[in-house]
């Protein structure tokens, strides 16, 4: 079998085989088959596309591409969720402890924050201490002891994914649909999952723009997540205004606990519960996902969804009093609040924009391995549909000086839109895919 | 500016300005960015394509890469030719001589054959001692001299396109026009060029396999050298069949010499004619094609041509008495003729398998570097529209063994076609492009 062969033939349109895709992949991982030629293949199929066979037989062979983790003695059933990501997306961080609360087992990896999209682990690590690289065993055995783990992704599961990944970020490859599936749904495989909620974000927040474009890919999704035997939903959800009102990382994590106080913004908290219900329920502790609801709602108000919370961080060694304590947390030393210079109604915001404001700030990265100020960022006091009146706050920026405080108000003034007329508000969720 | 914008664009289909060109060319040519990013950007302008500007500004860019051969003090006019590659192709040994017979100076710069595509320095190395890798200083030293040089590509000229053929011929990215043109045009351009013959193959044995496509390369390529100042005029050839008979290294050069003689096919002589016609026409010599014809073919007839040959041959260290005797080239030591199994007439030659046998003959190249068989090949008995008689001697196969000789025969056996039904001749030449 001979690489340029595979590249010419997806070039002109036509199926891989089986044993070309395992070709490639293997050889790739094993470091045998050069960047180069992955990448042409890569934009080939960026422009040729994928039939459902060839994304199965993808998805499949990264998976195993290293260690499949077995977490059958630790769990009868293991639930595992993934969003595509958004502009303050800390949905993980409610869901995952309400599921837990109710005995359902989550031993989630997560991933780091990337352009305007942030990521669970970025958020966690604002608690002093919490460690984010267990190993194996570490995770294996917390998930048996307390039933939750929120920790990154382990290097030795599907490292083709990780290879393959790095390669798309600088070759302009990322937003082709098959490689978004396989990559997704393959570290889900490998990291042992039998049942998988998928967050599918669609709006100027998240990387699918159009309901399309996310239901094709949540579609996909679905698909093959059934064909490799899997218990599989996506959720379409709208990311047309960042989730909740805080962006950047502590200020979403204070917001989380406020939701697990039951306290929070409300389109987080239902976010949350639509997320954790269908968790339950594909994890078969509730019949439907409306039961599921019902119970993650229960988790919260009993307050036993916040004690789980608390275990994990106390687990991977995080200071738990932050939890007890949130105004422990460092808060940036400028805070300036900008107020609505006219009456209205606010018709739209451009939640990337948000996203990359506070990467500005220094909340997020431009590139990999950027490092990050876990205090700064911004939050929304006002979601689309809102009556706004003069005067009244509209957003909040945390910044480390004066002169970043006014760039990103100007720039996050720039994202809103008011309207004279009245709008109506945006729904949380489009649709439901099974 | 980053490379990995650079590539999104073109994905997404818009053009690339000329600092975009220069800025990947320039940085690729000197080790600063990546081949696989510049592997994912060929790939995708295989699917975008590029605008003539575009084009323009990558040609000019590859060209001026490395030095820029100034022959301004070897001659007012430096006129090249160039073939895109077929089967049977020895027209510059036959037209090169003529075109500096008759007091034009030509400098050509030749490739090596790949695949089912002869190349000119091979065939010229059958010729013992003969030596191909001329220093700039060499090149122009003969061609002051004598005002003739057939050498092989320098290093110094575009080496940019160097970098990037060897990365399409690895990533599936050859066939693209855009590159094709800037590729060739480049160092035609570098190599100091005023004039340009371009030789453009169409059919079996040619890399374009149909007349729209070798249209539209012919018309860029004829666009592209005018806007950059060059004269250059394009012939549409005809490659359904192999170009005279013989297919093989020394093979091809005992039929040039005897086209050199007027004792060659009729096909390659009227198709040197017509080249070395359009140079002398070109480089100024002619007021028009057919005086430039005319021309070329009293450079033939008056032995002149062949003269010029053997100083060629001298001058660049090869042995003489093999232009002088060509019973002096080594005979492969199995030589075996296939004759007609019954009447008909030929109707169709699949050149590329014709190609593609003395490949496996080991007359040509799998792969760039493998060692080549001088003396191996295949020589056809008819043409395209010939009336066969059963018995009448079809082809002949050069092998080094009889089992691959037996390989051989079979395989051209049904290259062939015989149809019960006269068939037209097939054309030498469908069009002139300028």
């Amino acid at each position: 079998m001979r690489m340029v062969e595979i590249i010419e033939k997806k070039r002109d349109g036509k199926r891989l085989s089986r044993g070309e895709i395992e070709y490639f992949v293997q050889g790739y991982t094993a470091g045998e088959i050069p960047d180069y030629q992955v990448a042409a293949l890569l934009m080939a199929i960026f422009f040729q596309g994928m039939e459902d066979g060839e994304v199965r037989n993808l998805t499949l062979t990264m998976a195993h591409s290293g260690e499949l983790l077995d977490l059958s003695d630790v769990a009868k059933v293991v639930v595992d969720k993934h969003s595509t990501g958004g502009v303050g997306d800390k949905v993980s961080l409610v869901a995952v402890p309400a599921v837990a609360a109710a005995g359902l087992p989550v031993g989630k990896m997560s991933g780091r924050g990337l352009g305007f999209s942030g990521g669970t682990l970025d958020k966690l690590e604002s608690i002093p201490g919490f460690r984010v690289d267990l190993s194996v065993e570490e995770f294996k055995h917390q998930l048996k002891e307390i039933g939750i783990v929120l920790s990154g992704q382990s290097l030795s599961l599907a490292p083709a994914d990780g290879k393959l990944y790095a390669l798309r970020d600088v070759t302009g490859t990322v937003p082709s649909l098959p490689l978004i599936v396989s990559s997704i749904m393959s570290k889900k495989i490998a990291a042992g999952a039998n049942a998988i909620v998928l967050d599918v974000k669609v709006g100027s927040g998240a990387f699918m723009k159009t309901l399309e474009q996310a239901r094709a890919l949540a579609e996909a999704m679905v698909r093959i997540g059934r064909e490799v035997g899997r218990r599989v939903a996506a959720h379409l959800a709208d990311m047309n205004q960042p989730l909740g009102h805080a962006v950047g990382n502590s200020l979403e994590v204070i917001e989380a606990l406020a939701t697990l106080r039951g306290q929070g913004p409300e389109d987080l908290y239902h976010h949350a519960l639509r997320i954790a219900g269908d968790m339950l329920h594909l994890g078969g502790v509730c019949e439907d996902l409306e039961a599921g609801e019902a119970l993650a709602g229960e988790m919260i108000s009993s307050g036993r969804a916040l004690s789980k919370f608390r275990q994990l961080i106390v687990a991977q060694g995080g200071d738990p009093s932050y939890v007890d304590d949130v105004s422990l947390f460092p808060r940036a030393p400028v805070i300036e609040t900008v107020e609505a210079a006219g009456d209205g109604y606010l018709a739209a915001v451009a939640a990337d924009q948000v996203g990359m404001t506070v990467v500005m700030l220094g909340g997020g990265r431009e590139k990999k391995g950027d490092p990050i100020d876990h205090r700064v960022g911004v939050v929304m006091h006002a979601k689309v549909g809102d009556r706004i009146e003069k005067g009244q706050p509209l957003f909040t920026v945390h910044a480390r000086s004066g002169d970043e405080a006014e760039r990103a108000a100007s720039r996050v003034s720039h994202a809103l839109r008011l309207s004279s007329e009245p709008v109506e508000p945006l729904p949380l969720f489009y649709d439901r895919i099974i």
